[in-house]
């Protein structure tokens, strides 16, 4: 039989979850606080906005949409990890400035990606989360720099990466005295092709299991389809998500990047009564303003 | 911009759906009845039982109880594809009378696996459903056999099956003039090894797209451990299936196999109302017993 | 530091090795002998032939040449599993006829597939040695069918199985007597998509540590380019392989099926002389007729 | 038939070329001079040395034993990516500075990774070419301040990336004036868990098509097991590659890391003797000291 050690390697497929992060040493759930909202609570904490920030006029149009419907968190990249250097690289600092600009006037805390050790320092003073992205989910000098902050950190799985090298990950960030470290389930790479990664919502259940940080969900990068990230968005909430992190565009047509996986401002607004019910059955709030 | 026509490659990773699964050439779901069971409607079907038949007792207890929790269709391997030899292979023949003789006494209509062509005939006489199973996806010889039934046949996806492998295994079904074919993801094989298998919830929506087929989920195989289960069945509902498959034993630490991802009756019994909540919050029922 | 007992689970990644197959039970290398020709010697065994069986001019023409420039085993498929319903399905037992009486005028042995177990005593009566195809590298059926044979089998690797997945189906094979059985590497399933599969070379040495049994390599199936074909199959001499099987073709552009990775005969002529180098390189010749 | 335009990718899966790297657009061997030693060139270049600089003894014993027996370049960690905080870090610049010491010592070129763009400077100073490490090959801050030097850069695939992927890092490089970029399979990420990776050595081949930037192999970290090393070593130099990098340790059993894999001193003093046979029997020399 069984046993109920879910830290004990010999049944999780030779994983080891290391201390810090292990739910054994702290059984409490983590609640990781941006700009007052709370992961790791019974409320589902809903992030939103569009792939890259292009101009003002998009990310405040956006911006709004996206906390008319409920959304409690901005996203937007500045700093841009294309596969090619000839696809746009996003705004840069400027990039970074606009999204605090519109997360002042609509009154959302901000995150945005974060990719190389000299621009921490710069991020942080705008950012009220810092997201560490799939590519660089083992970039040990960066997860060594946010772990020195202290600031909330957004580190999604690398989308090769076990859950093991995963929880690694972040004990890097907590073994620097960073504990404000939300993990993300963003897609896996495995050989099927007609979507762009594996959503593995398997991960959600797991690592609520092995550690007590807040798992959130990017049904939006799992997918790479629009109309796939509706029912995954569901899906990720039954199966135990403290949050999504979702792309929204207010016109995703003229996107600059992932339009094409990203959600109208009437497909979200929709999603987002789906999701309260979802929530609902399983005995969870969508995190509201107050 | 994305094209909305996703039987187009371009969009679909290289895709390509063939004609008799396909949506386009058949708007409508098809219904699979299953012995007066129907899949394919708004109602979900929960299928339940044993890994394996092992004897009277066994089989007969857990039917009852999986009836009485609301389950509309019995499960149970006589023939077992175990990857040892030397493990146990199952009752056979004789397995499949039990499950025949268990499914009369508590009313439920059974489903098993076949793995051999000359076997066909022997358990299409029997069952109600005929399982292929993952190892078998691409066994086209049973395949074609099968598809020369007028039998429903639950067609399990392979574990490192593509999408569109899975829909060509299917057409070969339908193109022998058997269209009661219900589809099951149950898990793919990644580079992952704390779950037996990844379990890849985004192929619901995707196979709902691209085909007009029924699609069912199979937590149990898909995750490999029993308290994975249950948020993995209600995220799959939610995600849009249309039913499940589940391992339930009496007594799961007396199982002879899979004792660790079967569910024991207390546990399936509170799933069931789980997921009845659940199918609510996405407009559906569970299927009951009249 | 390193214990040096490739056996022990907890150094190979969790594989446990079955006893039949298991060179520490046999540590003498397997001979298999097919029509007089053996596998396992220092000498390695080429295998050439058309993907598909299609008429006799094809089939006999091929046959000359790939004699001529030094294969000692002819191959060339009957029932081919192919992924499409509407794809060729091959000749089938006409096919198999034809093969033997290639076989036959040019003095080869020959080896072809058997996919279903209701024609396993048909094709053991015409070919020299049997070829299990990776998809049904876990049809237990036909494993224990061949099993009770007398007869060489070909086991190709399925694309999805791990080595221990691999050795657990060859111990189907001894577990009903037949020993002789022989190995194939022909690429494994995974996220790559300029090659048709990647070919695994690392399973030779792997797997000739571990079992006694031969252990040969398709680099046809395993890249799909008939240009990789040179050098993987000198990649695959130098990595210890004891043969190679592949696609050749007298006319590839005519090729009904795989014309894209069979070599032509003077692609495979000159192949021929390479391998004789690296072979000698290696402390090995290539078999020959006498 | 196949088109003979290996830059189509309706062929190749899908994969396009980027314009910098592509052979295409430059046919002729782009020769990556590290110190004096070439790369691209008929000659197959051999680095050797330890996995991570411990101390000057081990480095200057290992360095000696290595030159000995002919590799002419130098590798040692100073900065190592490790997978978990708690484990050996490296020396960081000490280890940088005990390189280049033991590099004049021996008079061998050296090379060693950078993982922060902080330190690209620092590492350009005393190293003769520049590692960027598997996890780091989408690091794009890093890979652009590599390519504003005029060093030699060693470019490791990542070991979930897709071969176009790889070759878009390298372009990234190549777009910021650095020519110099030598491309690296190490392993790549699959289900099979018997090896640490699974070496794809079909990437050679591969790669010399599609682009003009010299490509080694690194079997080591490939296999993760001391005794494959040689074997796929000889099977790398049989598929193409234009060189080779090895851990060897002067004792691997006392080493800090990675001593599982490492070569001992006799034995890579053999493998030198059997590359140099196959080098021969595929038409080339290992590069040699003048």
């Amino acid at each position: 039989m069984e046993s109920n050690d879910y830290n004990d390697p010999a049944i999780m497929g030779g994983c080891s979850v290391p201390v810090r992060v292990n739910r054994k040493s702290k059984p409490d759930a983590t609640i990781v606080n941006v700009g007052g909202i709370q992961f790791g609570s019974s409320e589902i904490v809903i992030i939103a906005g569009p792939c890259a920030v292009e101009n003002h006029e998009q990310l405040i149009e956006t911006a709004r949409i996206v906390k008319k419907a409920g959304a409690v968190i901005l996203r937007g990249g500045a700093f841009k990890p294309r596969s090619s250097p000839y696809n746009f690289q996003g705004l840069g600092e400027e990039g970074v400035k606009m999204l605090r600009e519109a997360g002042r006037e609509t009154g959302l805390p901000i995150v945005t990606e974060v990719m190389d050790t000299r621009m921490v320092k710069f991020v942080a003073e705008y950012a009220d989360m810092l997201q560490i992205g799939s590519r660089n989910m083992q970039n040990y000098p960066l997860l060594k720099e946010v772990g020195m902050l202290r600031k909330p950190v957004l580190l999604k799985r690398g989308m090769m990466a076990t859950i093991e090298e995963y929880l690694l990950a972040a004990e890097y960030i907590l073994n620097q005295g960073n504990e404000q470290v939300v993990l993300c389930e963003r897609g896996i790479r495995t050989f099927e092709t007609t979507t762009r990664n594996t959503l593995d919502l398997s991960a959600v259940p797991m690592l609520k299991h092995l550690t007590h940080l807040p798992v959130i969900v990017d049904p939006s990068h799992g997918t790479g389809h629009r109309w796939m990230v509706p029912p995954m968005a569901k899906a990720a909430v039954a199966a135990g998500a403290d949050g999504l992190i979702m792309e929204v565009h207010y016109k995703p047509e003229e996107a600059l990047c992932d339009g094409y996986q990203s959600l109208s401002p009437d497909e979200f607004t929709r999603l987002m009564a789906d999701l309260k019910k979802v929530g609902h059955a399983v005995g969870r709030e969508i995190y509201q303003h107050e």
